[in-house]
């Protein structure tokens, strides 16, 4: 049983403060740039990172930290994306942790680093030397940190949830961004989570990848993937609890609170896709195995006929079709049922005789939900993407001029 | 040693006639919506059919009549897609082939079909058996045909080009469509060439594979892949020429002759995206392998932010990496080139310090060329896109309604 705490995030749980700063690398006067999270004490991590063979420094330095496996904090940086800088971007990433742990008082390898913005540009190492000192950390500053890694998102993200575990009051909280590049194995996306909990490490990373197999890796806004995206997760053990590991008590609780906070920031991040206007949810059930199910919900909730589509309120389910048939799945055409905001639409793979008007009404909605039943099999997916937009376009037509 | 015919298409080549009308597919009075390509004589033939899992009817009637491997004509229609309708595309597909047959008088199964258009509504038969008498096909109805494949093309599509073997003329002509859901692999696109050279049936099947891999299968407009893609060849010998095979007098001039009018008519696709204002080309070179190569530029030309960049004449460099990465094919940062239409923007993986006017007015073209070299092997690929645009999104917003 989990409970859901309003405006909670990555300062929630007990141990944990976190804050930001302007350091200039927006031109947005006082707009946050710069942020630490800091644990008190030092927490079990684990991490997974992008999969595009170009990869920022920022990243590279965070793959160290991660196998250490134990870890004080984070900083991130938004405004540039420390990459494709040659290899001064490694030693401006190692410049970044020491300073933010300087200023926080730990060792530089205790630090995670990730940073968000222009490929191509180099960390205003100078502009961070001189502001990083203005960061203040405190227990309620996750709002503040979260809007420090903003880019063109239009809102900040954040969610945290807390359940009882031995008696005690145990809390996971999450910031993320995401926005453009956003696509399955991890999308310019980044998402720090936070938890008093103390997790066995092994199991730390096993829940953390199957968690954002099942959340962030099924959204996509534009299906390109960035050079920068992180997912890291501290877990700090202030709680007092038992240590929670495979099967023991506790375990499938933290489970079902770590898949919600990083379901609810994926779901965040489609809504929030650059332009968007309407989240799609596909369902794809009935699959001959889990993975066959998630790459077809992912292959249409990519598809960009399917987005638009959405957008347009047009019931043109020929594209789902389409998109199903692209993901090269098992599948039997006359098999097929298809459902637009359960409205039934297609049986045994040939069209109903629907009121087209009924179902123009029903995706004239904040949400529009696709559940295609294969019925082969029983295995099921779910994606989240986003419709394409005039906005879109015209947002990115001009994102670095 | 090849000329081009100006205004040549797939009745161009001897012993061809092509023709069409206005069978009521499409609701525009008198726009032609159905089509017939007739050779005088049995001519070797050979196809290409989509990838995507599930594929219209029209296309399995077609891939019946490629493993007879000699044929007698073509008919297309535009404006269904005769796609997910159950049993009936079937009986549809081949009642198609026998009417168009039995009006210019051969058999049904020498005829192959080929439709495009909206998916889940089933062809109109009691409209195609009241019209297609009204086909008249001549030696100059190329043009004609061209345009009753179109759908939401601007323009139709064809090329012919000829060449000397053996002391006679042969040539080689086609006519194309494509626009939406374009992507590699046989993409929502319909191909049919027609040459009156002898060519020997495995050798002209291996030829066709061959310069489909490396023009349309190069393309891509929305990433989204067709359930109804065909690129069928028809060769007659009715120039009278020796047969062409492999390593045979001719052979070379044959490939050169058909790969030119497949890139041709592929770019034409890129350049008639939905939407489209700008032909975008991506040149790796110092690939690996081929198919590295292949695959990455591939990537690039369907990347999304890639497509809004040159969109924006934003000389946004870093997707360029991004999309290149994303790719998975062996590279080495530090050895990258980088050249936006022929200026010089990244060396050794690090951007020069380029003059940004100079790249934008550069973009400021009908054209953008994206030159990668990746400095590490001798294979190389080109890939043609286009640009993405507001137009592209009002457009699919809004197909079906």
């Amino acid at each position: 049983m989990i409970e859901i705490i309003n405006g909670g995030g990555v300062a929630s749980a007990s141990g944990f403060t976190a804050g930001s700063t302007h350091a200039g690398l927006k031109t947005e006067t006082g707009v946050p740039d710069l942020g630490i999270i800091l644990s008190d004490r030092p927490a079990n991590s684990a991490a997974t990172f992008t999969t595009n063979s170009i990869e920022s420094p920022s990243v590279t330095a965070s793959r160290k930290r991660k196998k250490a496996g134990i870890s004080r904090g984070i900083v991130a940086n938004s405004g540039c994306a420390n990459c494709s800088v040659g290899s001064q971007g490694l030693t401006d990433a190692e410049e970044l942790a020491s300073l933010a742990a300087s200023h926080v008082g730990v060792s530089g390898d205790d630090i995670y680093v990730a940073s968000t913005g222009m490929i191509g540009v180099e960390l205003p190492m100078a502009l961070i030397r001189q502001n990083i000192g203005n960061i203040t950390l405190s227990d309620d500053g996750g709002t503040e940190f979260a809007n420090s890694i903003m880019t063109t998102d239009s809102k900040h993200k954040e969610r945290a949830v807390s359940f009882m575990h031995d008696g005690k009051t145990v809390t996971v909280g999450g910031a993320a961004k995401g926005v453009g590049m956003i696509h399955p194995n991890m999308a310019t996306m980044l998402c720090f989570i936070t938890t008093d909990a103390d997790v066995d490490q092994k199991f730390l990373q096993s829940v953390l990848s199957e968690s954002v197999a099942v959340s962030f890796n099924m959204t996509d806004v534009d299906s390109d993937q960035s050079t920068n995206d992180s997912v890291i997760i501290l877990a700090n053990g202030a709680s007092g609890t038992e240590q929670i590991e495979e099967k023991s008590a506790g375990a499938d609780t933290f489970v079902e609170a770590l898949r919600y906070v990083c379901t609810e920031l994926a779901k965040e991040l489609a809504r929030d896709g650059e332009g968007a206007q309407t989240l799609i949810e596909v369902i794809v059930e009935g699959a001959h195995s889990t993975e066959e199910a998630r790459k077809s919900a992912r292959e249409i909730a990519s598809s960009l006929l399917v987005k638009a589509m959405v957008h347009g309120k047009d019931p043109n389910w020929g594209r789902l079709v389409m998109a199903l048939g692209k993901s090269s799945i098992q599948l039997e055409e006359q098999k097929i049922d298809i459902f637009i905001s359960d409205i039934h639409i297609v049986h045994k793979g040939i069209a109903i005789p629907y009121l087209k008007d009924a179902v123009v009404s029903a995706m004239n909605s904040e949400q529009v939900d696709f559940r295609i039943n294969l019925n082969i099999g029983n295995s099921s997916a779910t994606a989240w993407g986003c419709d394409l937009t005039e906005e879109y376009v015209i947002f990115n037509s001009a994102y670095s001029t």
